[in-house]
């Protein structure tokens, strides 16, 4: 496979992600550009013009997608590849951007050098993967798989407007939602390429990892109910402070998660009432998550913590109620793709780490209707979600060329 | 004594309260009367009409505190007695009404004997004694005292109100309100009727509680900074979780304060940023306090809780920052006006119980200009400051008695 090596521009690459972190909101901390704001719109139709000029037959479906298509030389289903482009508030330049562009650039490279595979060629851009101000993430992937149902078009963000009237305003065109879906068979396969968000390959020193994986996240809300009293007159040993027992339930969860091996759980809501300086808190809700690859593993963490939640009950005296269900299913990519990318690498003689993702992507959905997996880049310190976000251009022109060739190997192995 | 016996109308007190019941905001949980609002405003009114019924000369002072004035035989500053009308958003219907309706009925009964003080008498109602929608409380009585400063008048409600213009709208004057002003001398001795807001009195299972003093009150801000980070892909080992902090803070200052005898101390406000699902939390804001008579009782609590504090920093290497000041001395009623208020109690055969207050009061201003003090009465269950604040008719025509008793007995003792 050196012979076709596809040696990605990476200047280009650079000056692409670059151009995109032009699109973002004044007003609200960098880079921001939240699904379906204007900046997002905006960045929507650069890329557009960027798929046009990698040759691409460019398109927006029913669901908000933008697909830019190469055609192949066969009669096939199409190899997709592709990412997002909008942030979480206040997110990075990377998160989604690098996998569009080398996406893209893939597409531009074959074309450069009259590479033609019996593919068809689909590079996405799927909208709204981020939680999006209407509450829901993944919206376009979502559509794509048949996932997403009237009661999400209804849906609003803080202003009033409807996810519909939101998907419209990007070119999707909810009426006619059944359209966009892609049933098992539709799609050969899909790829995704993403920084990694967590630290495993910045501590491992290597440019590229081979995604086994997305664990599944499991979501929970604790209603702790107390009793408010007057923070002067109740004397301590007389309390039911709503704000101690959840204390005490943050520790616990924290406790059980690090105990359990490949786990991670968190709260990272909580609302207090009344919230006064002068009244004893009398209640809390707390919103909780677990994630993990294995579902017995994380069973079994949440019936500890649930035994602990149990204990602060009845040692406190309080009301705990404890709802706590799976939100997303655990994936496993296929291994003859997840293989495949390894060789890839191999062959290209670019340094990997397999690892799973510990967060959700476009992928969780596409790989219900198609053979799928991921290509992670490193991310500095670990850090995503915050405008310090970063990743070295030459791990991303590295992973470029893993997907590029992960694509042709593919094409080869489907046809 | 027991040849005069005042003997209350419990009937008439009944009455009373339950007239201020229906001076309540509808769409706000029962029995809402904030400071100012249209429903404060009427039952300003209609004590008015009660204190005229009681042959009262009315007026309100710069500062807004109504004050009904029954002459004396003798050329000397006033015997002060009185409480506030206003509630906390979901209060009772005792706290601070109690106290207005007694200070009445004590000078109706008066009226009603013929009784002649050699003092003048007069009846207060303090305005705005609760937490205010302007973030100040005790206003009238700060007023009365010289501490309600110009910065205090250009105070906001959430509406954009100017306190300034609050207190105009119930009849106060703040242009002259040194006028208000109060200096020692000019008010011979001041007592406050007051439901306990406590159980102590309920558990004692006596009517009357005698008021040694009032707790102070020390305020203090932590502000935890610890790292946001991506929930799903951020190993526990690896994290700076700032509610994990943040919840060893709150049981620790619970733990400080359990252990710490004749001290209360609370975590009543949090505020948790970015408060996501799928973020670690980066900082965590809490809001508390600490309440006790001995300044250095509560002062070694602090050094405690602090050295806790180290802790928690350097074992989740994480920033803390600790304000702690306070924000009310501690109150010790003078020994002559507490024994004046006992005796009454036992020439009256009425079971009384000595107590502090936990509970900041209009007295705290007052005491600072003249001799003070207080008569608490029982609280259901200890709770107040909810819809079931409750206080038996009975138990406040008993402490409506040893009120005014004790106004008999100064008024003999100061003249």
């Amino acid at each position: 496979m050196t012979a076709g090596r596809l040696e990605p521009r990476v200047e280009r690459i650079k000056d692409d992600i670059i151009a995109f972190s032009a699109f973002v909101s004044p007003g609200e901390p960098p880079y921001t550009r939240l699904s379906f704001s204007p900046e997002d719109l905006q960045a929507r139709a650069y890329v557009c013009r960027l798929m046009e000029g990698a040759r691409l037959a460019v398109r927006t479906d029913a669901g908000g997608n933008i697909i830019g298509r190469r055609e192949g030389a066969c009669a096939l289903p199409p190899l997709m590849v592709g990412s997002h482009l909008d942030t979480v508030r206040g997110g990075g330049r990377f998160d989604g951007v690098a996998g569009v562009v080398a996406a893209i650039e893939a597409a531009r490279r074959y074309d450069e050098q009259h590479i033609r595979l019996d593919h068809p060629l689909e590079v996405v851009v799927f909208p709204a993967e981020e939680p999006s101000p209407f509450g829901l993430s993944t919206i376009g992937s979502r559509a794509m798989a048949g996932k997403l149902w009237p009661e999400h078009l209804a849906l609003t963000d803080g202003t009033g407007r409807s996810l519909d009237a939101a998907m419209r305003s990007a070119g999707a065109d909810p009426d006619r939602l059944p359209e966009a879906v892609r049933s098992p068979g539709d799609v050969a396969a899909f790829l995704e390429l993403h920084i990694e968000q967590g630290p495993h390959l910045a501590c491992a020193g290597v440019p590229v990892g081979v995604v086994t994986g997305i664990v599944g996240i499991w979501r929970g809300r604790i209603e702790i109910v107390g009793q408010p009293d007057h923070t002067g007159t109740t004397p301590m040993g007389r309390r039911r402070d709503a704000l101690a027992a959840g204390s005490e339930a943050v520790l616990a969860l924290e406790a059980v998660c690090s105990g359990a091996g490949d786990i991670v759980g968190t709260v990272g809501r909580v609302e207090l009432f009344p919230n006064a300086l002068n009244v004893v808190p009398g209640k809390m809700l707390l919103g909780m998550e677990m994630r993990g690859t294995d579902t017995a593993c994380v069973e079994a963490a949440a019936a500890d913590f649930t035994d602990r939640l149990d204990r602060i009950r009845d040692s406190r005296k309080i009301d705990i109620a404890f709802d706590f269900s799976m939100s997303s299913t655990p994936v496993r990519f296929p291994d003859e793709v997840v293989s495949l990318l390894r060789e890839a690498a191999i062959s290209l003689g670019i340094p990997y780490a397999q690892l799973h993702s510990g967060a959700g992507h476009d992928a969780n959905h596409l790989a219900g209707i198609a053979p799928a997996a991921m290509i992670f880049l490193p991310s500095k310190d670990g850090r995503s979600h915050c405008s310090d976000e970063w990743t070295e251009w030459a791990d991303i022109a590295a992973g470029t060329e893993v997907l590029a060739a992960a694509i042709q190997a593919l094409d080869r192995r489907l046809t």
